[in-house]
């Protein structure tokens, strides 16, 4: 059994975290923390927990967490960096869902974080844990950057393009939309459900954090920076990110195949037959990704549609995918969840 | 192994009974039938089941289901009076989630469903469903009754004061609330997104179908006719029913002591502390049924909030728990997910 | 033209407030106040006021609303109790949307709303605000105790029969639903979009403020104390109240006909037909109070269906309303919107 | 007083229709058609008109249309482009809100509508009922054809650029979310609540019937043709159309101050401030259009947002303008709503 750790689990990426975990066969959760919640048991704050996890919440400094194998973070940013050397120094593996080390070039990270980095060593060694893209490097590393959700869906839905080298790269558009859980779960006016029901609309169009780790992760790929317009936009909706891309062919491909062949054997990303329409919900609640091309009109534009759930593979699911691959098991251990249609 | 037939697939019961089944470890899907949908992929209508359930529909007459060991009926009342018999006379045991079984006196059947009925000695010998109730009769039974939604809903939420004789019985008070998907998936105006989202109605109040059920199982616990009054309202989310059950007092009691032994043991059942208040989402996509107790003001009225998924404990899930019991399986087996929250 | 101000105006009840008095024909909006946002254009703060409200937002102290006509609290509880005796000193007349001068009963007030009273004197004067009842009265107030949300859905709903004398005064239930911008703009996890939509619950069982002031109102036109068991619930709909009554029949009317002529005339209640079944949206956004009876299986229990948008005529809408009447206006002026459908 | 009549008025733009118009004071409804609902009371179909329209639906051979001043069509495409001529002959002026008279080049129209077109001659004379664009040949028309709902958000959103001939018009996007009831009030499964509520999904990529509308629309204003990918979404709200709109700058320009001279004067279209984010409930219920303008990163590439309201500016209110434009009164007449928010 794989001795696990949460720190900070008092949020949406935390309980998903835990609604995965509570039922992953190889886990033992021994700890959950959170300074505000300290002694409440987890079960009373989230009661779709009750009869399913008996912990209670720790304060971080009674919590023993380096007795763990592994760590996930579920914390805002700026957390992990200051305590990860800690927890890796006693042997423990370290999995963060927020921010800390997804970007490597730290003058950036300071940038749009805000803040001065505390750790820019581990920077330099954490592994980017997109699997699609990393996997063998996942199985040995220590630390884990688990990717946004943004990026996650983004990402899976251009990298095909990007790698075969036939689109045009200094213009490409992420047209964006995200379920109000994607905000977290703070108390903050703009999420309240009498805002956020029943409207639609764009934020962070002047610049959104996401942007630069999208980024850097399709300049690995094409060998060279790229131009992209990233719009998110807040959807009335609790979970999932519908991303729609824009990118301009430069060399004709059978795109449909290309992308085919790129993901097969991938199991959390489902290729749909060419000119499908996924919605979010078939992947609501579970970690798959789904992906369908379109070229309207027969022009110039290709039109790529990718689906994600936020939570999962946008987040939790993903952080558990990357420990099952770090601790040698199937990477789809308690990740097999059919979707949650209606 | 356990070969497992579906009549009548298309539906929000059916793609649930998909969703449940695809992953129990005991269960082998061999057919799931459709007059309308012949020939199409089951996963082409519902993606969510993409990589997870690889059948197609096939017309009731290709079906072969008298070589199935199980079959459920996630059809329109009226279906499985027609096509039980042959099939237990096969061999098949057979689980209707439609009502034709529910009711035993036939007039009432017949006044309230509108139709003669085709299999009177069949609704004799058929068990009622609720495991809560009729455990070893539904062990044992051939043809097991689904519950309805509400009536799961309410009867859970009242008969510990039934049983104990401690309510008065010609006042009951029954108002509850369901979920759109409760009205199933029908091309009808009333249900469609811009007519029920961000609005609130009750609907069935001169009387709904539901009456006579949870009367009908009120009055077995009581020994006697009971007083209800059914009011059920349709509210803007997609799963989920909230009863909220008026009983006054008639002998005292240590009501929640009641609640906590009458449910002892129940895999399903959770008595929440006193004065809890469940939300409906505690219990999204599981086969749990929350409960808790409330006594305002200390007056002569008992409020008794039970809450429920329509479309797990509600009806498909609930199906699969009859028939695990049915096949002398783990009762819970294949229906432990932890809900999913937010 | 009268002059108005409105102290405290960056809540749901102040934009909705601003939104009928920007095109009142009779009215100019002087002033509103907002410790917090001092300064900032109420436009900027709400963008669909652009174009009809110019004000700013004005720090109390600033605001000269001593030189009004009229003034309208939309704040919190407890403020306008402190600040009302100089406004009306200096010959302002009050209408307080909060809860400082509903209930009669100083020792009942303190007791539920947690606070010393700062103003006895004035809540003998006050008069309370729902016109169906009080009309002549509040054409003379000075100061007017606008009623809560609930307590008007749920005393127009009961009143015709409280008034007759033909119901049980023991046993009533008023089971009502609330759409979540009755809990206000404020930023509390409990009301976030990721938690309140695809959800249902119970709230406030054990006693929530608007049940003294319900049995305030259903006792005065009954001459004695009645009891009432008083549950909300919150509803994933913006605006929007749905109250469901119970009465036992003790003597027999023409139900329908005792509601009709009670209100008739009433230019803001519809009697609906017998057995229609209003729902929230009919209401939306207009200031109508749609009533609606049933008799379910010819039984003793009446159900009273109530309508209002809690919003329109459950606060602002009613405040208007008043408005009107204390200065001789037209009572339905600014106030005859079409409800918004869909 | 202006005599009016509409054809088909049970979808959501006859409804709303009847909002604006019930209370419109230059305006009396002489009859409104439906061939299935004939005999019913309009205010019996949508409580929400009970006491504002007293008007019963009318078999279309009833209606006696050529009395009217005006006639509406509310009806599916290819209705109008049939009745229209008789109408015109017998001196009525007739708005159309469907499709038949918008695309001028009739085989277009005809590929894209998927049936022969009945009166080519009419849809020379039709004036396209934009009146950022033609106001004044709309005063004078005898025939209008209403914009869509998608073509009114994105021509308003990409005029001014287009005009001005700063951007690359081969390669123009737009990224469009709409609200459920852009629809339509019909009974299909795709649009059940239970199937749009908590998801997003894109729709109709390949090709959809507001492509040509826009690019004709934008080609008129640039004097050549424009290429333009056009992406619906479908968002679970009831109302509200967002476009996202992608251009690539090739001569720099002041774009602010660009749009503010542009729309000057135009009562229903706000420029917001620079880098504002308008959301679709600042125009709820309302007959504006909310523009805001962004360079992210200050890149090449505009992101221009533009939100209306689907059924006002999108659909009815924008017919009751061009009514108001073809009868001499104030445009505004009936329009000046303030927008419903929250």
């Amino acid at each position: 059994m794989i001795k696990v750790g949460i720190v900070g689990g008092t949020g949406y990426t935390g309980v998903e975290l835990l609604r995965l975990l509570a039922q992953h066969p190889e886990v033992e959760l021994m700890a959950i923390t959170s300074r505000g919640e300290a002694g409440t048991a987890v079960a009373d704050m989230f009661p779709s927990l009750r009869g399913k996890v008996s912990l209670k919440f720790v304060d971080p400094k009674d919590a023993a967490l380096d007795g763990c194998d592994a760590v996930f973070f579920a914390t805002p940013n700026g957390i992990a960096m200051q305590q990860a050397k800690a927890l890796l120094d006693a042997g423990v593996r370290v999995i963060d869902l927020a921010a800390d080390f997804r970007i490597k070039d730290i003058a950036v990270w300071e940038k749009w974080y805000g803040m001065t980095h505390a750790a820019p060593d581990l920077v330099a060694e954490a592994v980017y844990g997109l699997p699609e893209v990393n996997r063998e490097a996942i199985r040995k590393a220590r630390l884990v950057a688990n990717p946004g959700c943004y990026p996650t869906a983004a990402q899976l839905g251009l990298l095909p393009l990007i790698e075969a080298g036939c689109v045009e790269l200094d213009h490409l558009i992420a047209d964006c939309k995200s379920g109000v859980s994607g905000a977290g779960r703070k108390a903050e006016t703009h999420i309240l459900f009498a805002e956020a029901s029943d409207n639609f609309k764009a934020y962070g169009v002047a610049g959104h954090r996401h942007l630069p780790e999208i980024r850097q992760g399709l300049a690995r790929a094409a060998g060279r920076e790229v131009g992209l317009t990233f719009v998110p936009h807040l959807t009335p909706m609790i979970r999932g990110i519908h991303a729609t891309l824009y990118a301009r062919v430069t060399r004709e491909e059978d795109f449909q195949s290309l992308y085919e062949k790129r993901y097969a054997g991938e199991p959390f990303v489902d290729v749909m037959p060419a000119k499908s329409q996924p919605d979010t919900r078939s992947v609501r609640a579970s970690n798959t990704c789904r992906i369908a091309l379109h070229r309207p009109q027969g022009g110039d534009t290709l039109v790529v549609l990718s689906v994600i759930d936020n939570l999962t593979k946008g987040a939790a699911g993903q952080a558990v995918q990357n420990m099952n691959l770090m601790f040698g098991l199937d990477e789809c251990t308690a990740l097999s969840h059919v979707p949650v249609l209606p």
